[in-house]
């Protein structure tokens, strides 16, 4: 971790066992993330941002979710839709929208869900106007502009646009009460007559999606997966401290110390071999994120089939790493770290809910299909 | 289930959410279980029981598990207290302490936990005074009688006696808050000059136990056993409920049915193969407890031996698959099967909590030191 | 094992490693099993056999598996041919075949594979002639009988019948050459106008198959399941006594000797675990068998599903099963159990060559429709 | 692969079955090796060799595995040795040594089996004379020069030398007949009055190992990560070429081609998954093994520490991996795949055999005291 951002992250920490318990909002948490600056990680410099490699972001998302994976993922999605602007956007609109975010350090939300499309676009002077309920929209309370898909028409690909979610028509519903990622603020969005100006819209519903495009959907898959392994590498080191400082071997133990168990230390071990083989795919996956983003329009879709592959392979290994640790979490503290102060639940509870985003049956069908029959992976598919 | 008792769980099962939420005591639905002459099932005719074979009241134990694992665990912890005074209780004191009990409808608590010994038992006229303290005492709350281990002078095995709950002297710690099986009243109990009569020891400090008597040891394992599976089938169940009536094939799925996924359909079949060994080995444990309780002081060391390696078998399986179907749940349900209000992470909470009683390692070391060189499970160790 | 055989199965092992490496027929040994008159296990006492219980039957194949797979497999098919003759055929039939068995205990080989549509009966006076191929013909060789199936004209469903395999008609084909199960005789026949008699037709190609019918298909379902659990009982037994006799803890294991290494004893105790799991299924399905066979064409198509259900709980089990234990076999023995003349290896040659029977994904699957969506097992797709 | 290869690593698959049955010393392509400048690739460009990244060379030796795991061992053990050489030896040692390997396409053979200590150094004149025993000596068979250890007096470090594998003295035992790696030439060597001259001693049995020096077991267990992980890729490369080409789809599949089943491309999608995880743990350890080396003796502790987990986690995936693909092999082959002529067992037999080169538990265990209480990894275990 960045060294400047220890303190922050203990304060985090501190107190993300009560915040869990309470659900909600945490916007004070969300402030001091805007103070550090965090904001701005993937903004131009030439827009006033820190212009930071994905892979710098990416990792210290997982950092982040080691301690609150809400927080994180509220992060993330923040970084998705800077980079969503970036892949999408006019050189006038990335210059606009992420100047504006950068010199007011402006939070972003998503509306993007695919599956809902009950959200719809009418042509209106100016633009659009926009009604209906979007769900699962992370981030958007407390920010400040927020990235949508809405359906025009007949068209089969929605429009993608930019909205201001401070407008009047836009309604934050009270549906968002789940067992873990209890502070992402991913509420129902219903719309009423908001308006998106024609300059604000991303992709036109008639536009053909490049590769570069399509690139989006790798961006949401490597979020995910840094989540699911930060939560593995925060479970990893609360089992850790325990282990060290409270735990008891068994009355059979051999041992005198817990940490002196062999098959506790076992357990240590294997724990610790899924999350580095989570990891290094993780990592290699946002080198080459960064390289085939760094490509820009010229990437073609042969690279980004290779960019989709590897962010899959990331993502099943980061999911079984985060419901394996989380898990076994328990193994290795024992009885006594099962009282609800503790709040050890909670990485299992916010993994299991978080890999829950897209089936991991379909991501290896997936993988399968692209080691046995070269095909590539279809970006209509979360891939 | 027996079917008139099917009425009793749905209602139990009506607000068991609600109550996992809540925590404490389930003093309403205590009263059900002892309405239902549930206190009764272990107890000898003669004594005024319903003297069912431990292979009925186990069966009747994982079925209430599946609803409620909380409740079970009281239930089962009751019926094992009355073992207890079988195996250990002279003919007086199984005529006196188990006809009152079948008389008043008396639940029973259990205060033995024998990693804890702070519990001390002092001679005093009459028999002895208890003074100290005892943790994981489930059932306690609202029971009328409770066994419990005391430590004596200089004896290494402590004493075993029946004294009445209602004692004042007997207080209620309020320090039972965990993440799961949150309604079992496992408080720590603080006993001050609690008097234990000498009609009331069950097994004197001083005594040797013999391989019957360690048979409590099995009852003990066989009721986690029975939780745990109890467990899984409750997850499996409210798998299939709501993958037949809510749940939605994913985007790509080929089928126009979640039940029609062959994805799925498979997690179905690993669940169901995973809870079908486990119940075939608790089951044949069941059996050979029946028979060797049946057996009497006459038990030999061998016969005694063979039961708590059946009990060992089907106690790491039932740790496996409670903890499989209560992840792999919300794996066939998917995303929307995490909002709060269903309460599906309760059986994984419950699981989770319940297995970390004794660990798993050393339950397989037992087994290999068992099948690799012939030794026999030592009943110091839980097994 | 039933004692008087301890002799036979330890002379059938002593030279077991050298009849895998050279592979073909094991007339010897068959000779040894014929003598013991194990071929008469199955057969009526009415009719000379010893009309043992299924349950006894899959026992000792079990026991002889473990010890030599190959043998234990054509011994099987052996009893499933009466089976299939005390399944489909009449009482003369019954009198007049199985009479002749026992008197002359021949060894009956199977030519039923359904996926094989090559063997073709043509009417000729007296009943049918017979041309063409049949694969996998598993103890054909040195057998007196064989049953079979053949198509006949456009009839959906084959006919299935018994021939000599004496017919000089009856030419066995070099074609068994494989890295497991190497002395099965599953050589393809080749058919040249053999005649079926028409009083040796046990089912006729327009008749339609009943529930007690296709119980065949669980008994050979139930054959494999037993195959690859003696498999895994032999590997098992082959480790421990290798452990217990040769080999040495690691030079850092705390351990002076191998069997008191921890993670050693470990890995016995899940060997042990997941055998005892295989089995208790394998039995309770066994049982099943023996209750559905005596209600012969009374047996209902429920109750023939429940029955179907076990043994493929049953077959998954041991199919993991024995794939583990042939495996890690080698994690307890160390490197020095790899020379090639403890042949250490045979087991899990054999194990996965025949677990490849039929794929264990749709069996899976089946258990999947079963459990979620009421779905009988359809016979024909081997349940 | 690099592309020139190709023609020669094909030349070397064609007959890969049938040198595996026949097993021994495979002379004609160990010359094909040497014909294409492979035993050069260590050796430092200053002393005419073409000093290739370790990188490079591991990649190398993972192609060559996937194709043939004996011959593949039989080179990288060559490179190892050239690597002890260049670790341990004085300037003018590796000059003498690899220059004249370089020269004349040496192969090297190894004799440093640590846990055999029956090779007994005496002090002569100009050096020593040795006496004993060595075994699993791969590679010696037709070699050139060889390293060994070697026990001196009292010390209780070996010596390490380096000798003429020509001298009349030494002769190697015909004692390699093991189940896989069966061409690896791993025979006991038995040395009788065999001269170490002092200039060819690679280290006196008094010196103190530097952590440099102690690199070399990294070294030796990345070898084996490689040898696991190629064989891991030929077994998915054999079972991919199968599936397209000579695969049926199961009797109640909904595809109409093998490869379009869905659970064959889930299991593709999870060994595809399996072996990316090995890759990139074993490509990230070849990466640190380059820098560190490149350190040379001012490696620190520490440094060491840090590869030597990256090389053990590593070895634990492609260990698995290994194992996985080869018997998974055959589960997307179907039954017709097992034909002994096809010799797809190899691939089990062959890493089942070498992944017993020391046990995965210590392996975990050291990995789990390394993650719970920062215990470096003892370069006398085998990390």
């Amino acid at each position: 971790m960045s060294h400047d951002l220890h303190p922050l992250f203990e304060r985090i920490k501190a107190n993300a066992v009560e915040r869990d318990a309470r659900g909600g909002h945490a916007a004070e948490e969300k402030a001091l993330l805007r103070d550090a600056g965090l904001l701005l990680l993937a903004i131009p410099r030439a827009l006033g941002g820190q212009e930071r490699s994905w892979q710098e972001i990416f990792a210290l998302v997982r950092q982040l979710a080691a301690v609150d994976s809400s927080l994180a993922h509220v992060l993330a999605f923040h970084q998705l839709q800077v980079a969503t602007v970036l892949i999408y956007g006019s050189e006038e609109q990335q210059a606009r929208l992420l100047g504006h975010t950068a010199d007011h350090r402006c939070w972003w939300g998503n509306g993007m869900n695919p599956l809902d499309r009950r959200l719809v676009a009418e042509p209106a002077a100016g633009g659009f106007l926009l009604d209906g309920t979007k769900s699962f929209c992370s981030g958007t309370v407390g920010s400040h502009f927020m990235t949508l898909s809405a359906v025009l028409g007949e068209h089969p690909q929605p429009l993608l646009g930019v909205v201001s979610t401070e407008h009047p028509g836009v309604q934050v519903l009270d549906d968002w009460d789940p067992i873990g990622q209890r502070q992402t603020d991913s509420n129902s969005i219903r719309f009423a007559r908001v308006p998106l100006a024609a300059r604000d819209v991303l992709r036109a519903a008639e536009a053909t999606p490049s590769a570069f495009h399509t690139l989006r959907n790798c961006f949401g898959q490597l979020v995910l997966t840094n989540l699911y392994l930060g939560i593995a590498e925060g479970a990893f080191a609360e089992a850790r401290d325990y282990a060290r400082t409270q735990a008891r071997p068994w009355l059979v133990s051999p041992a005198a110390q817990a940490v002196d168990d062999p098959f506790t230390q076992n357990r240590f071990g294997e724990m610790h071999v899924q999350i580095a083989a989570a990891r290094a795919l993780a990592e290699r996956a946002a080198e080459l994120i960064d390289r085939a983003f760094s490509r820009g329009p010229a990437l073609s879709a042969a690279e980004r089939a290779r960019v989709a592959v590897a962010v899959a392979e990331a993502k099943v290994l980061a999911h079984r790493a985060g419901l394996f640790a989380s898990q076994e979490l328990f193994e290795v503290v024992g009885a006594r770290g099962t009282r609800a102060a503790l709040g050890f639940d909670r990485y299992w509870r916010n993994v299991r809910t978080h890999t829950l985003h897209d089936p991991i049956d379909y991501k290896l069908n997936m993988l399968g299909r692209w080691a046995l029959k070269d095909e590539a992976p279809d970006p209509a598919n979360y891939t």
